[in-house]
């Protein structure tokens, strides 16, 4: 067993990595004590795989417990679905001192965490999540929130779990293509802050893809303690923060364009090849490392290319409408080197045009 | 004019007492630059009374701003009202260099606070209160949300406003009703809080409800000075904050017992009263000052008692719903003194049904 601290003083948490640790996420629990009880949040389609036997182990270790379901997916981040859920928690009567847990990927934790920020103006909350995206990225950091019609994510807040609780074993049962895409942030982290890794993930590929558990520790384990040390010196996304970002300014307008029929983890695959592309035209990429890196991404089966097929002009809109814009500016995180970045808004359209 | 700063650190904030200074409040925020430009949030009635007016000041002073209200009355506090405004932000292109202005009464501030908290994760925000009740009270201090079918302010968030800007002599166009309304705050914080301050409105009942600019200014800067002095100690109500909520706690459940036919002032009114019944039935309180309190809310012509035909075991019921229970225990905010209170749970049904 692994655990790493997120050093964020009285919001600080730690996150525990260990296989087969879901069957035992009652017990650690129960000897914590953040919450008198609890209400397992999750998806129509988790609670079937985990949510009952999460309750059944709440129920061994003596912690009272509801869960509320919603349906399966993005379309269900919205606000109707935080008031839909708070109501169901108003109504058994849930208060200030008791908690969430979120069982579930990414759609999941941003929806729990942000209910558990406004209920009651915040309530305390736990992470448990079954993907793989979920388990390196989404569930550490406190980014909380829902899409609206115009974006995604534009309503949220900062509000950091009280423990997160990840078991690599779990993705076993992960479609194929989810793994594939919690594996572009994996390779993320490698590009952007740790060479290192980079290197590992070319070594280990075959182990990683057949989850192997030494790899996956392995790789979990690096992921979360990167981002951990991103959170620490950046809570709020006033700077480094941002380099989390690297694949998701161009990504996200993919994936917008598209009408979300390309991944989230394709689409920032799509988009960490374009920002390499767009850091060689500046001169501050070697091609070399460009190559390297978009040879990575395609060796774990993941896109480099923008399908020929997409509306070119409607990316570009979406770039300019992206959260992270500020002031009218687009922020670009490019890589200089495997394991290092920078941030820049100087990007032309020149350059911007070469990679669309 | 008058000047408080209200001690949070990083989250500290001015707020700003001057007969007159709506009319300045667009040079004021001129020169502080909180924001790259503003959105004013407000209802339909203030749009008419001063949304416009505050839309030419901010342009003379060269701010940028849009205006966008909506219906009047507590009916628009809701998740709805926050998605539609969330959606004409995002729709006008609004970053998170951008701000709010909360132009109006409490559900206005309420919902403004709570946009400007989630909308990009939290954006800056300025209040201008144009009600009493907002003016001494639910402008300062963070409080803000939403309500939901099971209950008011269920969903919401503690986010501090960059400024608050009064202008007493707004007063003068306010309903009467809503008026007494905010006095029923006011002498709450002379019976919590300020024996002196309690003697002051005794005194000078007539100046103050002729709106005096001389007595207002004194009552609205000693309300916000004993708001900020306990805020500074419990600004997410944990403890001491809690006070505040001396005559809510029966006050909410008369409120939802009649349906919300008895307006928040009015409901407050009793319940201090009861509180201050419930004080001497528990020998905190001796009869004498709770006669004196009794006198005073009845010559501000608010009512001291619950009406007749008012169920009283709704008014039970909606006790024990209270967002204040923590943990199954309804706690009272008991005066035992004029300027002095105690938050207690020992409040027996025999003592409850005395003054039910």
């Amino acid at each position: 067993m692994a655990e790493i601290q997120v050093g964020l003083g009285e919001r600080g948490y730690p996150i525990h990595i260990e296989q087969g640790c879901l069957a035992r996420v009652g017990e650690q629990l129960a000897s914590r004590k953040f919450a008198k009880r609890y209400a397992v949040i999750t998806d129509d389609r988790v609670e079937v795989l985990y949510g009952r036997q999460l309750m059944r182990q709440l129920a061994v270790a003596g912690i009272e417990a509801d869960l509320f379901a919603f349906p399966c997916g993005e379309a269900s981040k919205n606000l109707a679905t935080i008031g839909a859920l708070a109501s169901r928690l108003a109504s058994a009567g849930f208060d200030r001192k008791d908690g969430l847990i979120a069982l579930g990927g990414g759609v999941v934790g941003d929806i729990t965490g942000f209910l558990a920020a406004i209920y009651m103006r915040g309530i305390p909350f736990v992470q448990v999540p079954t993907t793989l995206l979920a388990q390196v990225d989404s569930s550490v950091g406190g980014k909380t929130g829902v899409d609206i019609p115009e974006g995604k994510n534009l309503i949220g807040a900062f509000y950091q779990p009280k423990a997160v609780h990840i078991d690599p074993e779990i993705l076993a049962t992960l479609p194929r293509a989810e793994l594939l895409g919690g594996l572009a942030e994996v390779i993320k982290y490698g590009v952007i802050r740790d060479r290192a890794f980079f290197t590992f993930l070319e070594e280990r590929r075959e182990q990683i893809l057949a989850l192997e558990a030494a790899a996956m520790n392995h790789t979990i384990l690096t992921c979360c303690r990167i981002k951990a040390e991103v959170i620490e010196q950046d809570e709020r996304e006033g700077g480094l923060r941002r380099i989390l970002n690297f694949g998701h300014t161009i990504g996200h307008a993919v994936e917008a364009a598209s009408s979300f029929a390309i991944s989230h983890g394709h689409a920032v695959a799509i988009g960490m090849v374009a920002a390499a592309r767009i850091a060689v035209a500046k001169e501050m990429l070697s091609r070399d490392a460009e190559q390297r890196i978009t040879a990575l991404i395609a060796a774990y089966g993941l896109p480099v290319a923008i399908p020929a097929d997409l509306d070119r002009e409607l990316i570009r809109i979406y770039l300019k409408t992206d959260k992270k814009v500020v002031a009218g500016k687009v922020f670009y995180i490019l890589p200089t080197a495997i394991g290092a970045t920078c941030i820049t808004d100087e990007v032309s359209d020149r350059q911007l045009n070469q990679v669309l």
